[in-house]
């Protein structure tokens, strides 16, 4: 079995049938790192399942602890409740890094990094796995959080439901560079090239009940700096 | 059916049981004015359907003419070929307008906007309302660009798949505004607030092919600016 191969293999995962990119397979990476950085760059995926024959994609935060992804919220959503059973899952990242601008309508496209996972998810019933799982949502959408605020109490825990995916079915999917234009269309007086896009922080806006005199803390103002 | 009644009512949703926000359900909206201008601003969409029993999350770019999204691609496309044959589709595009910094990780949180759209679709069969579809594909990424490039030949618009699903059945989601923290959290020395994100354009990137002196054109430059 493939997938138990890639238990086995720590660099590069083997493509199954339904992670192997069959459109455009010069775009595929099975790299864990290509696949890893994406993940931790993005901040929301896209959870697909199917619940009464009606397929649903719900967009959720999310984290990574090694080779596992993990999703949380409340035990009444009904997302976590129906993966929970531990149904067939498809969890995707996309980070879009600009518009591709050609000679012709026909070859625009986009710069993206795109990742796929498939499996089952499991439910985190360990209250060590948990409690690292919790940490790695807060660290994943703004590192340097987690040891500045107030922890969770053991009711919050209790109330936060937790499960995670194996990322031993995956792939990432990559465009990058200029426009590929028809080799005729290059004598064409239309200008063509790269309109690079990146999410960017902007300036802080403090909680309107934040009466105390507390400076706005390091990881807050230098946000996404290394992004 | 509520479905027939969207289609007969201009300005407001009713929300179905696939498309109502079961979870907070003060954040959800569906007035079509809300979910288009979140359409509009969005670049990518994930489509989710099943094949197999296995359910797929694609990224795809997107369109939307008056009532109908529209999403295209090549003939050879697993995801288009599978969603040709009518079967049930959910189509999610999510913005993220921040990160909502509470003093507890608990109630740590994003802003965001996403629309849900469910329904089956069809495949665009009129040349004619196949060449509007290509239109808005370009102007959806980059308003302005359509007049000024080469426009497809009837071999590029035969060789694109294009389908279209009616916004009938639909809803979006939204969170704006500071944390809500729990009463007590509020006298803790935790800066809180919110770190607004927005998705901006860099400098555009001349195609190193392009050789022929052509400025970067209003519609590059300017890119984004009222976004």
């Amino acid at each position: 079995m493939t997938t138990e191969q890639n238990r086995l293999n720590p660099e590069k995962l083997t493509p199954t049938d339904r992670s192997q990119i069959k459109r455009l397979p010069q775009r595929g990476e099975y790299d864990r790192q290509v696949i890893y950085q994406i993940l931790d760059e993005g901040l929301i995926c896209h959870v697909g399942f199917e619940a009464n024959g009606q397929p649903f994609v719900i967009p959720t935060a999310y984290g990574r602890i090694g080779d596992r992804l993990y999703i949380h919220g409340s035990p009444a959503s009904r997302m976590l409740r129906t993966l929970k059973k531990g149904i067939e899952v498809c969890v995707t990242v996309t980070l879009l890094d600009g518009l591709v601008l050609a000679r012709s309508a026909f070859h625009h496209s986009m710069n993206y990094r795109s990742v796929v996972v498939f499996g089952t998810a499991t439910w985190v019933e360990s209250e060590a796995e948990k409690g690292e799982a919790l940490k790695a949502f807060t660290e994943h959408i703004i590192p340097g959080r987690w040891d500045e605020v107030r922890q969770p109490t053991p009711q919050e825990v209790a109330g936060t439901l937790v499960l995670s995916l194996p990322l031993t079915e995956a792939s990432a999917k990559i465009r990058s560079g200029p426009p590929i234009d028809d080799e005729a269309d290059y004598a064409l007086p239309v200008w063509a090239g790269e309109l690079p896009l990146k999410f960017m922080a902007l300036s802080p806006i403090p909680d309107p009940r934040l009466t105390l005199d507390v400076p706005i803390p390091g990881h807050v103002e230098n946000y996404g700096r290394s992004m």
